[in-house]
């Protein structure tokens, strides 16, 4: 099969600059969705109809589909599958017509229509024209009805909701926005489907009308969830999707073994992948490529993104880690701060109000409090006091700093980069470190400290 | 119109020590929301019956409403509108009566109701003494039934659920809350109400069944939202209110050109403001008069009070900002606290474990990280390093630093305010800025470093 | 009464080391919520079937109970029962037997269904050989469906959804998961139940039909809410079931003077106690034994574990608070990190980017920004400024840091402990303390502050 994305649309009710199909859900472009359920259902050969903006559709989707421009539209989808004639004129089996803005088809029920079409041909000797994804909905409102011959899985036509009666608006069988047709009986039909005369558009779903006035064989096929019928076309409905494909995606790795807390309030991109054992508390942010070990217990608010967590790590609550990785058995956070570059290493514990960039962090280091490590190497077990800071920027440019294995950096010190501290070396509480300090030497900056009796209450009271 | 607002109630079943209708929904007291309701449908003349804590009401609702003090209360909403009878008694229109507890009414639905009664008036030559806001709720469990003639919308009386029969317990259109009285039939059978035999209060839907049984007409008008008929008497009941008039919020501004996350996280009170292309992070908070640019992205868990955030700023993640103003282009975040008084410039960066207060940061300034910055005026394009500390405070006074345009103020340094840095000045890591330092210099507090060797790993080991 | 909780399943489909049971919800084991209700209810004789990993078991219910090791399980329910036969074979009264994967029934339940046998016995004259906790679903999928003899309360047979005809699959009733024997009659019955076809295990429910085959007497009983049906077999049904238990938890404080904004975003622990006119922020979360005095007001996305917040306190948003006492009046955050052996005093202010640890903070104390207090006495009134550390590690041991009342510690001033600060005493900024201050008087350390002119430009520019 082949199949053809519609994204040329603009999605006026958006109130957006850019084109509807490529406003984000979970972090990837609506249509990146559709694209990947046709890849994921065996479909290599995809046309994708773009139109408005179209440099910003081809800039998520790249160059493994084909772009078919539309470059003088009339409106409405009929109109795109016309325009994109080039693409399915000489195919000679079926192509599949999905909406770009309908992300939440499941690849099994692409599959499984491919095999439908199939099997009705083989078994009832029957070809079918068109076969159209529907689903039951309780509420329908909104969404275009499909009538039927009673008691059969033959449709006569499709009404969208302005132009249904009644009767019509009372079925609650709806167009889930996926159509199987056989290319060569769509060709002869769709550039006899006028343009409707309420809004001068041309409307896809008159083909299935046409098709059934002249003896072709239009089906419909039942979708596996109802939830993929949603088609997004405003905000709030993104915002619908977004859950939807966060529950799933939740649910996945909840039957692998991950517990989740209050999963509803879990943000998990589709490509983060999580170990067993895995514990996520609430409002748990994974983004990006985030990988979790096993084991891992992630606390509250934490805000993870193309990380990789190795097993058995504790990430307390409200902690950022970005770009970076940590390594099996450590601890980090409340309030850290880990950020691209960086490696904390294993068993090392990062604690409230310390933020580390492009840092190599050793096994069993421990910085638990309120300190800046930037552009740093920090051997193993080495201990940072609270409020040091690596000053690894001179105004112009960053400079690096080492500390030694087992060394001990005093509070409130400063290590002006680029500087190294030798292994077990020891910097005094409050020094500025501007020269090397040798393996296992002492190093202190300070100031003698001097007393003046009674001038502290009067400098509080006077 | 008129319109009266019942708000003498105790709330029992708040177990609280002030006044029900005071109680807060989205920083708003809830009868706030009835008299915001009333005047934005054209009503100006609002009476409120105050009773229990009269002085706390009237903190909230201002000098704009007329106050009627039920003095010697016999309980029930029939004796809270005879005792403001001196509101309406010469009255000769309609009197809405709406319960200070009905926080979920809508302005259109107010509107609707008044055309409602002069259109009947007007076509059917009908005058209603009594409209009813009704609506159909799936589980009317605890609301007052309302039931009608059959197959009119005349009612012939409401009947509260513990008076109920099987039969009238069935009947799922129930009370909202909401009544508009022809005043001069009210006044003729409000008198005549007696009190209930069950609980010696008298009910003003008693007014119902007497007016129908002298021939007046009572008709039911249907709520635009079977929300609206939500009363307020338990706080679980105040947080499903809040929670009904948060989405209406978020849906508002989704419709808008606001792309939500998660957006059953996010609190949004009714003043906050926001602009085209705004993206807002799942567990957002946003309150006050909070004005937020187009293109703004505010991160995951950014709780934002009384803020101005100008365009494409960038908000990132478990920051907060009260009373502030954040210039276009700036970044804040994660984990900063802007407080009140503060103006970050056009494209500044403030970063994580950072506080400003009552300071004007220039344009393309840099504090990224570990810094407190107060009482300061910080010229454009400075960098402040980690770990920098403007010491406002002496024990007794707040002063002021002055920091010029391109100065670099190293990490680790004290700026004992008032203090001023000239422009393009250097202050050397871990300093104590005690003088001023003139433009272009360099300022440098540090004791010499010393190194015992071999006496570092002697304090570590022995 | 006896009671027998079942509680040696594998849990397969948690994909889990541990025993199904022992698996969390909101901090306690989900057999702890069980043998939990049964003491409730008021039945101390219970016994606990354990098989796989018992000894887990036995950690979280310790000695209380009696364990009954099913040492080799053919499978089922049934065979759990028969393998603690020891347990109540010669018990002449009723056997509750309850899943230990059913956390969610409520003590009334079960009062009330030992009430239940009792008075069918008493006022029916009907002994009653078993009773089946049943509830009516609106989707019974999963569910093992209640046959009864039509227009009575007697079961006639328990259906497994797999064995169930489609006329038995659209059933509601479904099986709760606890049943009330009378012991004599399950001891007749329970050895001649054969193993499943389909499964070879020995099910429970074969029972059911077996007694009613011969004329004993088997009853439904209706769960008080059809939750209490929900059996915990995958991870995804463990977060529902805390979803459930924590709403009926905050429910549960709601309805004695808690306001709780987006109540479901709250955590809240079974121990933790609240007071009146308490107010939750969202994204709260209250752990362990926390006890929260009255007029408390907790902010968004506070973590609160093991605390005892006094009466007034204030915890600003993003505050975490762990085995500290937080003293009335005061106020903590944003951004706090309490942490154990803390006790922060009457109206003090611990402000953003503060960690307290093993410290006693005297009341009226301020420490607004950027320090780390730990291993501290603070005395009342005291100042701490911005970036303030007491040194109280020296890379071998811990000491302690004494402050006077009223003392004024200048910002960025490291303290190094052992040391004591006199009442009334003043650290100027940026000083390194190495020995006590005396009471009174000023200590300094700062080296003299160096200007050279044009130098700093030099390196900004060059």
């Amino acid at each position: 099969m082949k199949a053809l994305v519609l994204a040329a649309g603009l999605g006026t009710r958006f109130k957006s600059k850019r084109p509807k199909v490529v406003h984000r859900i979970l972090g990837k472009p609506m249509v990146w969705y559709v694209v990947s359920t046709l890849r994921q259902a065996g479909i290599q050969d995809i046309g994708v109809v773009v139109g408005y903006k179209a440099e910003e559709v081809r800039d998520v989707l790249g160059d493994e589909v084909t772009y078919l421009h539309q470059r003088d539209p009339k409106g409405g989808t009929g109109d795109a599958v016309l325009s994109a004639m080039e693409f399915w004129k000489d195919h000679e089996g079926y192509l599949l017509v999905v909406n770009g803005d309908s992300p939440l088809i499941l690849p099994e029920t692409v599959r499984n229509l491919q095999r439908f079409v199939h099997m009705v041909e083989e078994y009832e000797g029957v070809k079918i024209s068109c076969a159209v994804l529907t689903t039951f909905l309780s509420d329908p409102t909104g969404y275009g009805r499909v009538i039927k011959e009673e008691g059969t899985d033959r449709i006569l036509r499709i009404v969208e909701e302005r132009d249904a009666t009644p009767e019509e608006r009372a079925v609650r069988e709806v167009n889930a926005g996926l159509y199987a047709f056989f290319a060569p009986h769509l060709k002869e039909v769709l550039p006899e489907v006028g343009p409707s005369e309420a809004t001068g558009e041309i409307y896809l779903t008159e083909v299935v009308s046409l098709m059934t006035s002249r003896g072709m064989e239009v089906r419909s096929f039942m979708a596996t969830d109802p939830t993929e019928a949603l088609g997004v076309n405003t905000r709030w409905d993104l915002s619908i999707a977004e859950n939807v494909l966060r529950l799933r995606i939740i649910r996945f790795w909840s039957d692998r073994g991950v517990t989740f807390h209050l999963p509803e309030t879990v943000w998990l991109d589709p490509d983060v992948t999580l170990g067993e054992e895995v514990e996520i508390e609430p409002d748990v942010t994974l983004k990006g490529k985030t990988k979790v070990g096993p084991g891992v217990r992630i606390g509250r608010g934490s805000y993870v993104e193309n990380a990789s967590i190795g097993e058995g790590v504790t990430v307390l609550p409200y902690s950022v880690v970005i770009g970076a990785t940590v390594e099996p058995g450590a601890t980090v956070g409340p309030f850290s701060h880990i950020r691209e570059g960086t490696v904390v290493g294993q068993k090392a514990e990062i604690g409230a109000f310390v933020e580390v960039k492009r840092s190599r962090i050793g096994s069993g280091v421990k910085a638990k409090h309120l300190a800046y490590i930037g552009d740093a190497e920090v051997g193993e077990g080495a201990n940072i006091g609270a409020g040091v800071v690596t000053a690894n920027y001179d105004g112009k440019k960053k400079h690096k700093t080492f500390i030694g294995k087992g060394t001990f950096v005093g509070s409130n010190s400063l290590l002006i980069a680029p500087v190294s501290l030798g292994d077990e070396s020891y910097v005094a509480g409050g020094s500025v470190i501007t020269k090397d300090v040798p393996e296992g030497a002492l190093a202190v900056s300070r100031s003698p400290m001097r007393l003046f009796e009674g001038k502290g209450r009067k400098k509080l009271k006077d």
